[in-house]
């Protein structure tokens, strides 16, 4: 079941001024900077209510949030959306043809599992689904 | 002060097929459909945990949302951060040089007070403040 949206992803060029535009401006609280290898970014968190809104600057202009920026710019990447149950999701949705990346959940931050349902299906909006781990 | 993301709003071209995605394959709770006249819009909302998805659909391609379809496709058209003090936020905003497509609040759907921050200085990102009405 889809039990909230846990986070909101944007693409950004720079990390710190776009921390500071959010921190600064906004008055909200960013946290600590991760990095996160395998997807080739650095990351930074803002827990706005119940949600969290995700910075996500490229580290290598070929990853995939890099060719995101270059060909469309910073902006929202993506909506995440909690599940307490990833693997009956991924089935009930392929069983629904909805067309997914990734069939099988992958390892996201802090150890959730996620996996990605492709736009084409969601009305051109990058959908992860996620749970966290225990 | 941002106490939390009020909702996310999705463009689409069919209001109904998009229903029918995130009820029939995602198992969300759409609710009924309002016309937005002054926006040249429909909308659909879906409330999960604490933030609504609001799906909408313009009426006429010269509408706002109608441009932005024709422009980039379907997919996220902006993010609401809900204060309790919308005056007080624009006006800090100006002062520290951030640059808003409204100035003053107008009014939005359900009578919320609502202003446009322009995506220029918002990291691409196209941010709404809102003030729900009592």
């Amino acid at each position: 079941m889809i039990q909230q949206i846990d986070h909101i992803a944007i693409a950004v060029s720079d990390l710190d001024e776009a921390a500071a535009f959010f921190a600064g401006q906004l008055g909200l609280e960013v946290g600590g900077i991760e990095t996160v290898e395998e997807q080739k970014t650095k990351v930074a968190f803002i827990q706005v209510g119940q949600v969290r809104i995700e910075l996500v600057q490229p580290t290598e202009p070929d990853s995939p949030v890099g060719k995101f920026i270059a060909k469309r710019g910073e902006g929202i990447h993506h909506i995440a959306l909690r599940t307490d149950g990833i693997e009956q999701e991924l089935s009930g949705l392929a069983d629904k043809g909805v067309r997914l990346i990734d069939k099988e959940p992958k390892v996201g931050a802090h150890d959730a599992r996620i996996a990605f349902v492709h736009p084409k299906s969601s009305h051109g909006v990058l959908l992860e689904l996620c749970q966290p781990s225990k």
